[in-house]
């Protein structure tokens, strides 16, 4: 039969976290091209039958680039087979999701997109920090630690969350000051969500960058600004 | 054996939305706390011995208050019953899920929160609408139609998701407007996202308003501001 893509969002990490259409269109594919940051326990459980595409960017070495991961897409599915790209997070939250999307329909070539439990939620969720809480926060916004921090509410009751915002640490939280956040506004960096691993450093805007740097800190990290971080779990 | 208590995101309403764990979960409930707005059809399949209580508000009735829902999770699970709280997308966004949390642990009730995928994602996915996108958007901010909407980014690449946002689309338009955002900057209104009636009304922050007017657009419906608008299937 004709070959078909399925963008499936994997979650957070964690299996259990992956949806049961996800389950479905992973036992149904031919070919499954995953990234580090997928839900990579679940490929152990897939029959020899299925080749794995590992796209994910290891240390010391480089990423498969996105247009050759589309490239990869398209030629299996014009070959006739079923492709589930399984991704962390979701497909549209800085997933690419989109592009894979419109190169598939371009070609003609059937594509599902499969939301996922975002890790910008999922994991702030791990350490006990909800994205929103009745009388503390009543919003959030989601970007990655590159962009436009000074547009933002500069309000604690306002939450952000900065993805991959380990390396742009203190630029975004000088950025974040300058713009009118206070100082004692609470901040979180938690570490490898939902892994055994999971660690959760605990600051304010004035001093988070420095205890990140003093823990050692690094990505995947998912950075929470706002008073909701006052609802964290205790560390232990 | 003691009681229990999981807050599990039963995602946007479709089945095959809710995660791995929140099927677990819910096969091994004594009682099924759920919400107007989670996947019912996954009632259907539940054993005869698992009780069902309904707390959604229905057209025409009030709503079962937030404190009452709180004490039925508290008593059941006093009484030694595996109460699952089934909710409409993730527990933590507008999902009232920290209030229960704490209110457990406050009782010494074991509780478990299962993220769940968010509506604020997915319901602009079933529309074709991706929140961010390589170009066009770099980030995305959540809130519900009430929210301080003139602190928000102004500028049509963040995108904005309004929830519930239908009641107040005339005034959220106005203040974007007097914001700063563009007349022209797209926007669609997606009602009952993943259902078989779905339906996606687009227009621009000038005109969005007029226009669900004159469609009749109405609650549940997700409303997404910003140039990823462009990118929604189109009608049909």
């Amino acid at each position: 039969g004709p070959g078909w893509v399925a963008l499936v969002g994997g979650g957070p990490g964690d299996a259990g976290l992956l949806t049961a259409r996800g389950h479905e269109l992973l036992a149904a594919a031919d070919v499954v091209v995953v990234d580090r940051l997928a839900p990579r326990d679940l490929l152990e459980a897939l029959p020899a039958s299925v080749r794995v595409v590992d796209v994910g960017k290891l240390p010391g070495r480089h990423a498969v680039p996105q247009d050759r991961i589309t490239d990869v897409l398209l030629e299996e599915a014009l070959a006739g087979h079923g492709v589930v790209r399984l991704k962390g997070g979701d497909p549209y939250v800085f997933g690419r999701g989109g592009e894979e999307r419109l190169a598939c329909e371009a070609r003609g070539i059937a594509v599902e997109v499969v939301p996922g439990v975002t890790s910008a939620v999922a994991v702030p969720a791990a350490a006990g920090i909800p994205v929103t809480h009745r009388g503390v926060s009543r919003g959030f916004t989601v970007v990655t630690g590159h962009d436009e921090l000074p547009a933002l509410p500069t309000g604690s009751e306002h939450t952000l969350v900065l993805l991959m915002g380990v390396a742009t640490l203190g630029a975004s939280t000088r950025a974040l000051l300058a713009a009118g956040r206070a100082a004692d506004c609470p901040v979180a960096v938690v570490e490898r969500g939902w892994q055994p691993t999971q660690r959760t450093t605990v600051g304010t805007l004035g001093d988070i960058a420095e205890r990140a740097r003093a823990a050692g800190v690094e990505n995947p990290a998912v950075v929470v600004v706002g008073d909701v971080v006052r609802l964290a779990h205790p560390a232990g």
